[in-house]
């Protein structure tokens, strides 16, 4: 469906929106509570503090690595979201020092990497392929972040002087060995810090970036990749299929989202939407997970989608709603919110345990205990990628953890967008807001139980005479609208009810989505579940694990016409949401093939939010099970 | 069930049955016409003969590679195959003059190794994992076949002398850096080696390789294996399950039951019938196929068989052969030869092309063209294991070619044995026979179109007051025994109708196998597998192939009840049977997930023979489809 464009929407950042109550201050408060300290811990034990004070030398331990300032960036900018609700000595002080540190080793010119500092200061800017100004993207927004939430600009300064530095080398000099940086970030980064200081050779620079793309000889990869692998295989409006790489394939259409949104510029724009198509139409998971290899991290080709093997990055799903969500801000189509939602309730909160402190980088759609066992044991150097069966507290490319932190922590981002006089809600969750339109601020208080209910109600505190426009999921069977207490009239567009009035403090609007659950085949041509199905209810797509089901969850067979029941769980003090109903599985047998036919039982299939899997233990768990006729 | 043991099992070898017609005598002509000098074109295109020269410097071309000796040993041995039907000067020139290479590069002490020879003189007998002794057993069969073939001794001299070194350094001086070899072959060899020379030290060399096996300290391997990769983890008797590099396994399990059956030895017999109950029941492929995973070429546990990435190797299915004939020796049980006919008429004949000019060395169970297309397409560095969809010419480490010659060649080995005045017939094969029972010669022809029709009428030509045993294949719903056109009695036992009256010249046995096409499900802890079946017709699995169905083959529904068709159809002027019935498939959709059921169309299904495909270019190929309830 071709979109409708407006260019005109405005974010409405989640500092303007409060999460109280609900799904979403659950997990923020674990993030708070848990996670930005056990995160610190690990980063500390792991030499990631240690190794800013630039001491090491050939021999030592802490070797600086390429990407841990990227690390250590995405869980300052964590952390100061949540400064930005209630500010804190204690974590201040902790960002305060690393801040000093950066001050220290940055160079005289500008340039700010600690590896590139100590290590192989003679290979500065000449990597193409590497983390080098991924690390400085990440840097700039967590210095706009917590410059935002303190007011203490040092930091702010620090990377300024380098993005400036970045600049003169690769807009105006061109004297590094490549013109475009190989892992994507920096584009996005440079135009929220464009946004932050009104600077404009910051938008230059990231216009620059976006548009020089594929169209250099001197952007080389590691003979090991390929161009696909960094996305400059091509002129990016020339780029009409996901390739390479995803995380850096997300984040580079997200910053071509946010310069087609600022340019009004459809070539972009559309170049971005025929991604975001081939992407959700062709190449991801029903978990909104990215990524159907562990080589290159990568996308592959349309309708690959293996189960075991999936990839799924955590942070390839938090960039695909990153994207969907500029994407809206430009045309409100609800494909987009759609989109994000799969991202963020599943595969995105797989990435992290519901104990807050241990971590998935990859969201694979079946896990098979005999398998990693077997993986474990296989001779060096024969080893196969399979899925991780449990939680890690931290990685050697240690990008998911933070990245989840300052996803959950800014998650408010997802629920509106203004247009002209126009409040967009998008991602249902329990908030107060404060809307601002072209002439007025509205404030909204939305009370709902979202993901797990579809009831969700918004009383208008303050505002007048403005319009409203809500998501309305393509899961929905059916809905409806109710303006303080009767049906009104609203018109369906894209995926969007946009009321036929007038709204104004005191209106209650009330909107029922008809929450089924359904049970989802895969197109045909998605050859690794062919007669298979998944269950999912509203954007919540359901696994079983052994822990709840004693049999082979692979054998499992599902009935379209199942009345499934819904039953309330409680995993690691995290209360859920299951459902659970009959299923038949075949009867163990002697011998590996046979002629007869193989008898049947009936079982009790119990099945859990896809996202809470893994966290009580090592067991099989199986998403798409076998469907009968 | 526990095999009854007898031990009085005595091999008719092939060159007591001549294959005059029907299925055999035509692989045979294939072999013949086209095998022998397209393997010896490779071969000498890729410098194996050159190399023998010994000429080879550091710099120079067609430097020797380690397992170079055994392609060439395995295609003298199957040429010789050849010979003993009938000879041939040019072939025998050629082999004359390799043999007079090697008699000019064999060491004073009579060591025989090319590699070791002129590229690394100083590491002979050092490496444990490697493939010296497995060079030395395969030409050590090749020169007792050439003798028998020709009565040239040269070749046969050359290789005792090495043997009687290798004898002196491993068994009487234990001079060399380790005990037992670890590529596994020169075990049977060297019993072959005892049983045409009667020389005993030979037989004293066998037995001292499998009983040190698995206690010497000294056998160590390559820092990425692991010792059950090579099988020296534990001492023969006591390893229950097959572990390791396939092949490898196969050749100690075929030795060690050389000498179960030679020494009536009942705990090498019990270890070799548990690891065959282990392979058959939990580790093999429906078609016979050994190795779940190309990594170490290897076993992996009990039910992982997944399809897209099996390895099932040609030359592992051959070697299962090889060792369930050795069994049905020692046990007449039908487990054997049922086991047998999988590997032959399956996996075996997938090695090579219809025109006998191309080889698969790896046989997977499904291929997909996109897959393959995509891993060709990958960066260096991140190649992903998947199957190959055509057959190469010649191989690096090219055992396989060679290995089906000589396999086909010998297929005689598989119609019969003797066991006092009792005949046993096994595979069956349309051929005359000369079969040695204690008091007399029996001579019998046989006539059927086996594998394809289930009638097999045996006449006796030659041959009085002897018993007579059929096997029994576990498919065959029923069958019928007819003696001179009457019903016969008959005693079944462990899968064998024993005739309950003698035999002699002028009788006519007409055996009737009911041959159903079957419906094969998997054991549910299959799980690459769960849902689908795999139609079989006799010995032979069939599989679909793109060129036969323009439609998904891993979306095709199949129904127990269907009655499929029996058509001839000729592929490369190959007549063979094929069957075609109706199925279902989905429709096409646009979208990537759809909560509402898919539309199927009917379809025709038409397979083919597994071990005919992918005769006709790439394309999609399966042998599990989804079953309908």
């Amino acid at each position: 469906m071709k979109s409708m464009k407006q260019y005109g929407g405005c974010p409405v950042g989640f500092e303007k929106v409060s999460i109280n109550g609900g799904f979403w201050a659950e997990k923020q408060k674990l993030m708070e509570d848990i996670t930005i300290d056990a995160l610190y811990k690990r980063f500390e034990e792991t030499g990631r503090f240690e190794a800013l004070k630039g001491e090491w030398r050939e021999g030592k331990p802490n070797k600086p690595h390429i990407f841990w300032e990227s690390d250590i960036a995405k869980w300052i900018e964590g952390v100061a979201y949540k400064l930005q609700k209630s500010r804190d000595k204690e974590l201040e002080k902790k960002i305060d020092y690393l801040v000093d540190l950066m001050e220290a080793y940055q160079s005289e010119d500008g340039y700010l990497n600690i590896y590139f500092t100590v290590v192989e200061p003679e290979a500065r800017f000449t990597r193409c392929t590497d983390h080098e100004l991924y690390c400085a993207g990440h840097l700039i927004e967590a210095a706009i972040a917590y410059d935002k939430a303190t007011g203490k600009d040092k930091f702010l300064k620090i990377m300024k002087r380098y993005a400036d530095l970045i600049d003169r080398v690769f807009r105006i000099e061109h004297s590094a060995a490549f013109d475009t940086p190989g892992h994507e970030e920096i584009e996005l980064a440079l135009y929220k810090l464009y946004m932050h200081t009104g600077e404009n050779r910051y938008l230059q620079l990231a216009m620059y970036f976006i548009d020089t793309r594929g169209t250099s000889k001197r952007d080389k990869t590691y003979d090991f990749a390929s161009l696909e692998y960094m996305q400059s295989h091509l002129p990016v409006r020339e780029q009409f299929t996901a390739e390479g790489h995803c995380v850096r394939a997300l984040y580079l259409y997200s910053g071509m989202a946010d310069l087609a949104l600022h340019n009004k510029n459809e070539s972009l724009y559309n170049a971005c939407d025929k991604l975001f198509d081939n992407i959700t139409q062709k190449r991801m998971y029903i978990t909104g997970g990215l990524g159907s290899t562990y080589r290159g991290e990568a996308f592959t080709y349309d309708y690959d989608l293996p189960e075991l093997t999936a990839y799924a990055e955590t942070c390839a799903s938090i960039a695909l709603a990153l994207f969907a969500r500029r994407m809206w801000l430009i045309s409100p189509n609800g494909k987009y919110a759609d989109a994000a939602e799969l991202a963020i309730y599943n595969t995105a909160l797989s990435g992290v345990s519901l104990t807050g402190d241990s971590f998935f980088y990859e969201n694979p759609l079946y896990a098979d205990p005999k398998k990693k066992a077997f993986n474990d044991s296989r001779p060096r150097g024969l080893m196969q990628h399979l899925p991780i069966m449990e939680r890690a507290k931290v990685f050697d490319c240690s990008c998911c953890p933070p990245n989840i932190l300052r996803f959950i922590e800014s998650i408010g981002d997802f629920a509106y967008s203004s247009s002209g006089d126009t409040v967009f809600a998008h991602c249902y969750m329990d908030s107060k807001a404060e809307i601002p339109l072209e002439h007025q601020i509205v404030n909204i208080e939305q009370h709902t139980q979202y993901p797990y209910d579809g009831k969700i109600v918004f009383s208008v505190k303050d505002g007048c005479g403005f319009s409203f426009a809500l998501h309305i999921p393509e899961w929905a069977r059916s809905f409806d609208i109710k303006v303080n207490d009767s049906e009104c009239q609203f018109t369906l567009k894209d995926g969007y009810a946009y009321i036929d009035r007038l709204l104004g403090t005191g209106d209650m609007i009330e909107l029922n989505l008809d929450m089924q659950i359904e049970t989802v085949e895969a197109n045909p041509e998605v050859r690794d579940i062919c007669g298979r199905a998944a269950l999912k209810r509203g954007p919540i797509v359901f696994c079983a694990e052994g822990a709840d089901n004693r049999f082979n969850l692979r054998d499992v067979r599902i009935r379209r016409d199942t009345r499934w029941q819904i039953y309330e769980k409680e995993i690691a003090n995290t209360r859920l949401i299951g459902i659970s109903g009959p299923a038949e599985v075949r009867r163990r047998i002697d011998g590996l093939y046979s002629a007869e036919p193989i008898e049947r039982q009936e079982v009790t299939l119990n099945l859990i939010p896809y996202h809470a899997w893994a966290n009580r233990g090592v067991n099989e768990m199986n998403v798409w099970f076998l469907l009968k006729d």
